[in-house]
């Protein structure tokens, strides 16, 4: 992966992400494999993004065929109507990056041979690999439009431990959803909150869940009736987006990945959120998993305090910054003179920028302490109340 | 423009939209003319989502040609390496959806000749006009990667009094914004904030016109010097999404367009704000359309009588729900046995939905109101904040 800047470089634009600073490792990239299930309004434009990024390998997933009906969302074209999506797909995203292994499989993951097919392509490693992954893939990401298809997906990284990330959109088109899903450590796909264990969740966990259940309505369905569910462009894009600007910070490392990160597009609002796994998950793979991570606590403390032992001891032998090749200076603090631009920015998290390059953005530590302390005030509220609706409902049961 | 659901219809899922609730006249799209300033990693994509969404003209502007070095952005496909931005643009976009009347200008806004094809061809009406926009197109989306070129946007939109959109995105790839300018009501794109008048600015504002001076080093100057910016899909993407979804909002009449959206990849972080103009703008078509703005204020305060007198006398008359095709029946709050989830959902701002569907995300007023809390109180603490630096800085001007 060259780093060159030539206009017929199609990396140069990626690899400047380490000059920026953004990324340490960008050309690693390459020794990744991402699994897309589902390759409609969101799985397509993710695959193209993850494409475009010069990903490793990238296996797709469907059963369905491109139609007209789907040409009011990115990705296919018109002429490939009749084909089948994996298919259409490979197609395209070949000319666009041959450099990408391409895996098409047209298959129902729902089905029981489909399942297996699933499970067994899931398993193949690809290359030497480099990641700590427990599957032959490092991450999944599923793009299904439906319950089932999400449960059968859930079951498969419950099986393998594997790390996924599952993303939505609401038939109504103008929300969406990603869910960072990590077997034994977060909550599962099925660890949907009984009624008695409401007050372990929060009301945007609730209604998360109950988008969900919605989804159980799904477009086969809708269709066969005359009706269809709307959708977009834009938020499919959007969701798609965050998608795969989360995989790209979990594989290389960089930024936060949101566990949950919701978006609402009639009032531009993002909701994040937390979600524990449920000890009486029905998912007997996802209890298994939480077992397992419980009992690893002590191997991770003990990584965790290796790693910070470390940390410290190359803070305490290297100079700050060494070459200094951007000629960064120190500003004095206690000087009447100082420039209050600069001086807004000298947060304890603010990283050193090229000469000339500022940040687009105010710093977000403060925002979003903010935030937490309005959230938190919230949450701690909205607990309370549910723990009186189930007082209230042990009552009625009890009747 | 069809909402017959069959695979073979390009519109089932956008005039869907009108079934779920969310836009009264979707087909109006057809009557909308979009000019597009900049065909690049941002604009190519919102030109591809508003014509898969059916718009009825777009105008796209761009003096570049498709290079290799663009192929980690979404849209352009190698083959078309070395052809104009717009020629590859109009050729992809007509074979999407040829009911799109596409415009491209293969010019410089930036030069003399340039700036009157520009103005000459934003004068010329699209069919008969529907909209109430003051030149021949109703909004105007700036996609452009350079200071220089904001500023032509903003000259010719301030002398023609059309509301545009800005979008950007910073060098290194991991942050955007879109911001709405309506000339005269908001701040215009040179309405700057001097130091001396930085107390009328938040400190989100203030570091966002710190961006627009960083990108003052645009792409040309760092490809001279062997060094490029940093970009990504997922990035550019997004920041399109939200440019379409917000002009989508604006012209169709649905949810709130927000006057400022950032985006900040690393924390999936979204800042919103509000910009008012500045009195002393040194563009002077910007003080024109201000004291325009101005002097029309009995004007819209009547209008806004008028609407609020109309709609509460339609309340009086019109039965709440008269078909009711959806059985939806009103459920007593007083009733012990009330259903919790639904409960949850009664918010003064909730809108109906068809039997079966759920909303997806919480609402958004409690939250928004509990983030209004929190900045408002920061807001005021920044003010404060501000007028204590313009005073210091008052101080070391008189030295």
């Amino acid at each position: 992966m060259s780093a060159e800047v030539v206009g017929s470089n199609p990396y140069s634009r990626l690899m400047a992400l380490k000059r920026m600073g953004i990324v340490n490792n960008y050309e690693k990239i390459r020794e990744f494999s991402v699994a897309i299930v589902g390759v409609g309004g969101v799985g397509s434009v993710a695959a193209e993004m993850l494409t475009r990024c010069g990903i490793g390998r990238l296996l797709l997933y469907d059963y369905d065929t491109v139609e007209l009906a789907n040409m009011n969302r990115l990705f296919f074209r018109p002429e490939q109507a009749g084909l089948s999506k994996t298919d259409a797909a490979v197609q395209t995203l070949t000319s666009i990056n041959p450099d990408v292994v391409l895996e098409g499989y047209k298959l129902n993951i729902t089905t029981v041979e489909g399942f297996g097919s699933f499970m067994e392509s899931l398993a193949r490693p690809f290359k030497e690999k480099s990641s700590a992954s427990p599957s032959g893939v490092d991450l999944v990401l599923s793009c299904v439009d439906n319950y089932e298809a999400r449960m059968v997906v859930n079951q498969a990284c419950n099986e393998l431990g594997q790390t996924w990330i599952e993303s939505g959109v609401s038939e109504d088109a103008v929300s969406g959803h990603i869910q960072l899903l990590i077997p034994g450590e977060t909550a599962c796909f099925a660890c949907a909150p009984p009624l008695v264990r409401l007050s372990r969740f929060s009301i945007p966990c609730i209604h998360a869940w109950l988008q969900v259940v919605a989804s159980g309505i799904d477009e086969r369905t809708l269709k066969r009736e005359g009706v269809c569910a709307a959708s977009l462009p834009t938020t499919m894009g959007i969701v798609a987006g965050l998608l795969v600007q989360s995989t790209l910070k979990y594989l290389l490392e960089f930024g936060q990945v949101s566990r949950y990160l919701g978006y609402s597009a009639l009032k531009d609002f993002f909701p994040t959120m937390e979600m524990k796994p449920n000890t009486q998950c029905t998912n007997a793979a996802c209890v298994e998993r939480q077992h397992e991570y419980v009992k690893k606590k002590p191997e991770r403390d003990a990584l965790a305090r290796a790693k910070a032992e470390a940390d410290r001891a190359v803070q305490d032998v290297a100079p700050l910054h060494e070459d200094n090749e951007w000629n960064i200076t120190v500003m004095d603090d206690d000087d009447d003179d100082k420039d209050v631009f600069l001086d807004a920015q000298t947060t304890p998290n603010s990283q050193i920028l090229p000469e000339g390059f500022l940040r687009e953005l105010p710093d977000a530590d403060d925002a979003f302490r903010k935030l937490d302390e309005a959230f938190v005030g919230g949450a701690a509220a909205q607990d309370n109340d549910l723990e009186e609706l189930e007082r209230q409902l042990q009552a009625l049961n009890s009747d």
